[in-house]
């Protein structure tokens, strides 16, 4: 636990898996599955368009790049009204301010099982790094646990291979 | 869970909604309320202004938008000392890297409840999707959760608008 | 918790601390230590090179700012593969898609104990206002809690403190 740390660079890391397969089905500790609150909202955005800059609650950050047909790298910024019914001229009752970004690249068929969201630093000179698994989706139902890096390989900036252990300590199915 | 997954266009969202309205008071699962650590540090974050360089420790990477009076859209990346006193000078004993970023366009008035952290893979060709409640505070203190997100209406790129199913299945309070 | 909130600068936070000193280690709240589930995968990231559209699978949306020869602000957004082997080439069975950024200044010495994943909204008129904390590692291994953060003083842009006071209240050490 008490290694010197010298960085020779070091990287913050969030990103979600998108998991296809069902590998790993077993699971020991079984939760509550019925929520204890719950409720419904609607989110309205309005993209910023040049003329609109007092309406718009979104505005992009940063251009798309020009390796993909989907926006791939946009990254856009919100302030968006949540209302309790579908009009926008309701009274909010909250806001969602945040930003999300377009991550993808091509179009996949994938039979996918679920996601995982990971958060955390990745010291790249240490051998091994641990991230948070601090939610999950489908199969990975609001799971929790840690991912354990490993750089398998590299070759300059050009390519990297990382060995991801993924082990969940917190699991509902 | 198994469905077929030829994404039109995919982003991942990381977004913190801010609740006004107490609308869902009832909750079925109590945790313990007392902290098992607890501890105080003091983080110092100078900012970089083309002179100080060496001494910076943040810095913009994109440029506030027009549309907004309060920086919207600008993106901070900071790495800073955190010291057990005041004294920028102390040693630290840990550092505090990432980024925030300003994202409220306008001032509101809000009698607001709490927070809720959300992140996830929004694949917008699917009819419902989920993504993760990874924590709140003041009502929503250290709740977990699921929000299903269903596009209700899209005009182009001009406007959409989400349906927020919201539930959490473990709540403190 | 019912308290007016003008805003006058509302920024999201998504930050990591990296702690060295060991100087909360009591501990009430004991969990399983054992993973309910478990798997290996490894990624695959190929860099965008100018020339590489078709198969580069990440490209830097953000320049390196200068203040650092560590890419410091950085931004690369990816959609990786996942593969069940060290192969590029076999069938992906999940895909990351996310991104990371640079945010280590420079190199320090640091006899580091663990990471802490902080995000949430900072209120910067409220006197004091709580952050998630939503993962740890190393010491903090599983943790989850809250941060209130305090602005201690503030020299216009230039610098500000923050006083951090950290509550975990899920342990597993």
């Amino acid at each position: 636990m008490s290694k010197s740390f010298i960085g020779k660079a070091c990287t913050s890391v969030f990103f979600i898996l998108l998991i296809q397969s069902a590998f790993a089905r077993s699971s020991k500790l079984s939760k509550q599955k019925s929520p204890c609150k719950t409720f419904t909202l609607y989110l309205h955005d309005t993209l910023f368009n040049v003329t609109n800059a007092a309406n718009a609650t979104s505005t992009a950050i940063t251009n798309a790049t020009g390796i993909s047909n989907f926006q791939f790298g946009t990254l856009i910024v919100f302030d968006d009204p949540l209302t309790l019914d579908q009009h926008i001229l309701s009274s909010p009752v909250a806001r969602a301010q945040g930003f999300f970004f377009y991550d993808m690249k091509t179009r996949y068929m994938l039979d996918y099982q679920g996601t995982l969201n990971l958060m955390g630093a990745d010291l790249m000179d240490q051998k091994t790094r641990d991230i948070s698994v601090v939610g999950g989706t489908g199969d990975f139902f609001m799971t929790r646990g840690i991912a354990t890096l490993r750089t398998d390989t590299t070759q300059g900036f050009a390519y990297f291979r990382l060995k991801l252990n993924i082990k969940l300590y917190e699991c509902y199915y």
